[in-house]
C-alpha cells in the first residue's frame, strides 16, 4: 500500500455509520444506557452518538426509519479538496454521487455520499465538529465502555471486485486475507486498512450488497465480559449472537451483538499495529477452524445467514441483493445454510 | 447447616482428586506444563500435583491405569479421630470402608477410603505433608495459574438420596438448588459446601455413579482466557468443551476442559462467600436458560452425555451405572439425548 | 484454631461497621454513587449500605455525628443464644456490655454491644434482615463494585493482649503474623480469621484503641484500578492514600482510601482460602520491605500516623488512646514519625 | 500534520532501540526471560530482541559496551529512497550522517545513522528482515508479554528546537503538549507521532541530549501488574522505579523499570488512536498534579534526575550534556532537585 497522496485524496479511517431503526428511543436506550455510547445530540429523527475516545461529533448515527438496516457507512478523508477526485472515480465506474451540504448531517462539514459500483452507500467527509473528549471522564464510563468505531464488515457477491476498488483505487492496504481451498485459491475475504490497525473495512464473500457488522473498539477483554454480564442482567440476553471469544483473523477479542432491531455490531479489542507499508498480508484458508474463532467454538448459522440491508442514496430504498459467486461459508458450515 | 462437631467429625473441604490416566507423561505435560499445576512428587505410576495456593502435598493425583476415570475423590476432615465415626456411618448404610495407611498415598496420613452407598469412591483424611507455598512465587505462574481444588460435581440417579447423605449426615450446607418444573418440583441438583464458598460438592441428576468434573480455582477471568489462548496455541484446541462463560448457578466464570484422556475438569473463578449458617439456598428452575450459562450460550450435548466412571475401592473395577430416575437435562436439550 | 462450639458460641465473620460522619449526604454520595455500595435504607441520621454480594441488610452503617470515627465494629455469631456467654466473658475481663434491642439498629435482631477490655466498641449479633442479592444484577454494578465487608484492622498498644482475647477466648485462628526483629521477637501484628479467608480482624501495634481501616472485598484487580480512575475523575483525587498495589501479607491487591471525612477503608481482592484447621501461620519480619507492599513501594507516613478514633458505647465519647508499648512501624519508617 | 510525501520521505514509526549494556548475559536474562522479549538472534556482542507482535527482526538491540546508555534510537521510513533527503536535511543543520551497510546491523537493510543537531544518535532505515509472528503463539507469552516498541522519550535543553525539527522538518504531528505556567507559557514537552498512536517520540525539557526512556507496548493493565508481581518474585524488586499507574498525558497505564544496568524502559498500554490529520493537540500545564500521574501519586526524584547518556555515532563516546534552558520539573518537585 502507499499512503502518499498521489491519487489526490487520502482516506483517513472508518469514520461513522448510520443505522436505521424503527424505534429510536429503544435504540438510544440500548446504545447509550447499556453499551455506553455518549449522546452528542439528538432530534426527533436522529440520535448522534460517539465513543469515549472520540473527539468528533459522532461515530454512530441512529436514524428513525420504517425498517432496520444501514443508511450509510462513512470514511473520513484528510481534506475536503479530496472529495472531488473521489466523485470522479465513483462516477467513472457508473456509481452515483451526491453532495451533502454542511450540517445536513449534524456536526458534519460538506460531504459526498455515493452509491458505489459495488452497491454500497458510502459517505466521504473531512470536517466534523470537535466535541469534549471523555477518555479521562471515567465517571462517564458505563456498559461496554465503547471507545470508538473501528471497522465495517461488508458482504458482496464477488470480493475480488471490492478488493480492486478499495486497494487499487482508494489506497487501502491488505493486512489479512482468506482464500478458498484447492489448487487455484480464490480471494474469499480481505481485511483492509487505512489507519494503523488491522482494518477499516473487511470485504467478505456473501449475498450482497449487505453490511455484516460495524466493529467498535473497547479498552480490553474485561470490558467485553462486563458487557455480557450487563446484557444478561437487563433483558438483552438474546442480543448476544456470538462470543465472547478470540478471533484467529485480527487476533481480536470479540462479542457480536444484534441490537433490538436486529442490526449487528461487534465489540472488538486487541488487534495490532499495522503501520508498516511493507506489511505482508497474513493468509488464512477458508476452512481453518481457528480462522474465525481461535478457540474453535462454532459460529452460529445466523452469523452467516443474516446481515443488514443497505439503503440506496439514489432511490432511498434498500438495495436488491445478489447471491455470492462462490461459497459463502466454510465447508463445515455448508449444511447450516 | 451446623458446623458444630456434634456428629463426632467435621469435614473441612474438598481435598483432592485421583484421576486415572493411560499415558502418565502426556497427562503430566498437560496438567503441569500447560495448565500450570505444580509437581510435588512423582514415581513410575503417579504424579502428585498441587495448585499455586496449596500448602499441602497434592490436590490432584494422576495414577497410571488401563482406562481413564476417577480413582477417588477426597475430603479433608478436621481431625484423624473423626475418621472412625465416618466409617461407622458408611457401614451402617451398607457401604464399604477400608483404612489407608500413612504414606500409602504419598504425603498423606492415615486415611479412610469408602465406597459409599451412592456408589462413589471417597477418601477421608486429615493429615497431609506441608509443602512450599507458591502463591508469591510468581515466577512459577503459568498457563491457567491454577490456585487450588474447589469442588467435585457428581452424577447420581437420585439426587435426593445424595442430598440426605451429604447434608443430614455429613453436615454439608446447601447454597443453591435446582428443581424440576411443575406443581410438585423434585430436587434436580444441589450445590453443597463445607468451606465458605459456593460448594465443595455438587450433586446432579444423571446416569451414575459418575463424576462429572472437578473444579479448580483460578485467580480471575483473565487467567481463564489466557488459558484458552494457550490451549488454542499448543495443539489442545479440542480440549475446550464449554466456555469461557459465566454460570448462573454460583455466578462463577468458567471453562470446561476435557484433558487428553477425556477426563473433565473445570477452571472456575468468582463465586462468593457463604460463611453464614443461616444462608437460605438460592433456587433455580431446571429450564431457566440462564441457570447454566448466564449469557445464554447453549451447553453442548457432550457436557450432558459424558462423565467419568468411578473405580470401586472394593473391586478395583469401574462401578456399573444406572439411569437417572428423572430427566437428566433441561427440556430444551432433551432432543440432544 | 478450633471451630467447635465448645465455648458456647461461634463467631462467624466480620459482619458490619458503623462509621461516624459529619456530613451524611456527602458520605452517602461517596460510598453509594462513587464506590458503588447499595443503599438498603436510610433515615435522617443513618444510611445503611451493603455490597453487591451481601444478602443481609447492611455491612456499612453511616451515622451522623459531631466528628468522624468509628461507632462500632461488629461480628456475626452463629446463634443468638451464643451472645450470653460472650457477655459473661467480656464482663469477666472488666469490660462493659449492653444489650441492643431488635431493630434498635435497623434490620438487626437482638444484639450485644460491648466495650471490650482492649477499649474497642464491638457488637455481636446473629440475625439480620435478608435483602435482595445484587450479585447478578450487573446493572447495579458501579464504581469499585464493592462485594462485601472483609475485615477490620485495629491498632492497640499491646498486640499480644489482643491476640490472647481473639484467639484463645473468641476462637479466631491466626493466618499470618509479623514479629519484631532480634533474638527475642515480639508479636507485632496478627491476621486472624473465622471465615475462610486471610482474616476477619488484624491486630497491629500502635497508638490505640483505634481502628486503622475496614477492608471491603472487590471482585478483581480491574475493579480497583477502575475505581482509581473514577476517583481521579470526580474530584476525589486526594482520597487515594496508598496503592493500588500488592500486599506481601495476605497477597491481596489493595487501594487505601480516606473518605471525605478522613475515615479509612481498603479495597481488597485476591487473598486465599484458609479453611484448614491445621493452617500454620505465615511469619513475617517487621522490617521486610515486601511485607506491606510486595512491589516495594514506600508506605506514606499518614498510613502509620492516622487512624480512626472509636466511640465508647459506655460514655458515647471517643476513647482516650495510649502509646504503643513497642515501636509501631518498620525501622526504615521511624524517621517519618 | 501532513502525511503526504511532499518532503521526499516518510517516517513510518519508532522502529528500534540500541541499548548499551556491560553484562550482555544478565541483560538478555532480564529482557528475554523476565520481561518476555523474543530472542531473534545473538552473537558475542549483541542480542537482537523483538516483541510478540513484531514481524521484523528486532525492536531492541542489546550491545555489549563499557558503560550502559543508548547506542541509537531508530525510525523506520517508508522507502529506502527516502534516506537521501534525510541525509541532506541533517547535514544542512550541521549534523553528522553516516551510511550503514545492509547487514551491518543484523537483519537490517541499508540505513543512515546520524548525529542530529540536537545531539542525538538516530538511525533511519526501511528494510528489516521478516520473522515469525508470535502474536498467536501464546505458548511464547511470558513476563510482561511485551508486544512492540511504542515510543522514545528524550531530554533536551530546549524542547522548542526539537519540536521544530521533528514537526516542521520530519513531519511528526503533535498529539499532546505541556507548557510552563504564567502569562507567556513556553513549550515544556511535546508528544509527537507518525504512527496512529499517542506518540513515537516525546521531547521533554531537561539536561541533554539524553534518552529518558523507551516505551514498549503491552496488551493490557493485567500484563503490567503480572510483571510487577514477577519482578518482585525474582530478585528484581529494585527495578520498579515508578508505577504501576495511570498517566494523565497519553492516558496510558504504565510501569517504569530500570533494567539491571540502570537503563530505563516503560511498559505502556492503553493510549488512543490519533489517525486524524486535524487532531488538535491536548494541552497540559507543567504543574498539573494529574499530568504525570492521573491518580496523583508522586513521581520519585530519580525519575527526573536520571536518564541515559547517548553515544555519538561520530566519536563513539557519550555526548556531553547541557543544562535545561528552563526549569526541568514541576514546581512541587523543585525541592527534590
Amino acid at each position: 500500500m502507499t499512503s502518499s497522496g498521489a491519487r489526490g485524496f487520502e482516506v483517513v479511517r472508518a469514520g461513522h455509520l448510520e443505522l436505521l431503526v424503527t424505534d429510536l428511543a429503544a435504540s438510544k436506550r440500548f446504545y447509550a444506557d447499556i453499551l455506553g455510547f455518549v449522546v452528542t445530540e439528538e432530534d426527533s429523527g436522529h440520535v448522534y452518538l460517539r465513543g469515549l475516545e472520540d473527539r468528533q461529533h459522532h461515530c454512530l448515527l441512529l436514524t428513525k426509519a420504517a425498517s432496520p438496516g444501514v443508511g450509510h457507512i462513512a470514511f473520513k478523508v484528510s481534506s475536503e479538496a479530496g472529495l472531488e477526485p473521489i466523485e470522479g472515480l465513483v462516477k467513472a465506474r457508473g456509481g452515483f454521487a451526491r453532495w451533502v451540504g454542511e450540517g445536513e448531517e449534524k456536526g458534519q462539514g460538506r460531504a459526498l455520499i455515493v452509491e458505489d459500483h459495488l452497491g454500497f452507500p458510502v459517505e466521504f467527509y473531512e470536517k466534523m465538529e470537535p466535541v469534549d473528549w471523555m477518555l479521562q471522564r471515567y465517571d462517564r464510563y458505563r456498559g461496554a465502555k465503547v471507545m470508538r468505531l473501528d471497522h465495517f464488515n461488508i458482504l458482496l457477491p464477488d470480493a475480488a471486485v471490492g478488493y480492486d476498488w478499495y486497494v487499487n483505487t482508494l489506497g487501502f492496504g491488505p493486512t489479512e486475507i482468506t482464500e478458498t481451498e484447492g489448487p487455484s485459491p480464490a480471494l474469499w475475504a480481505a481485511w483492509l486498512r487505512r489507519k494503523h490497525t488491522c482494518h477499516d473495512i473487511a470485504l467478505t464473500t456473501g449475498k450482497g450488497p449487505r453490511v455484516h457488522h460495524a466493529g467498535f473498539t473497547v479498552a480490553d477483554r474485561g470490558s467485553i465480559m462486563d458487557c455480557a454480564d450487563l446484557l444478561a442482567s437487563t433483558g438483552y440476553l438474546g442480543t448476544m449472537e456470538r462470543g465472547p471469544g478470540r478471533h484467529g483473523v485480527s487476533n481480536a477479542f470479540f462479542l457480536y451483538i444484534r441490537d433490538p432491531e436486529g442490526n449487528r455490531i461487534e465489540l472488538y479489542t486487541g488487534d495490532y499495529l499495522s503501520a508498516d507499508p511493507d506489511w505482508a498480508p497474513i493468509k488464512w484458508k477458508l476452512n481453518d477452524p481457528q480462522r474465525q474463532t481461535f478457540w474453535g467454538a462454532p459460529t452460529p448459522a445466523s452469523w452467516f445467514n443474516d446481515a443488514m440491508l443497505v439503503r440506496s442514496p439514489r432511490t432511498g430504498r434498500f438495495m436488491d441483493v445478489s447471491p455470492p459467486k462462490i461459497q459463502d461459508r466454510p465447508d463445515y458450515l455448508l449444511s447450516a445454510h
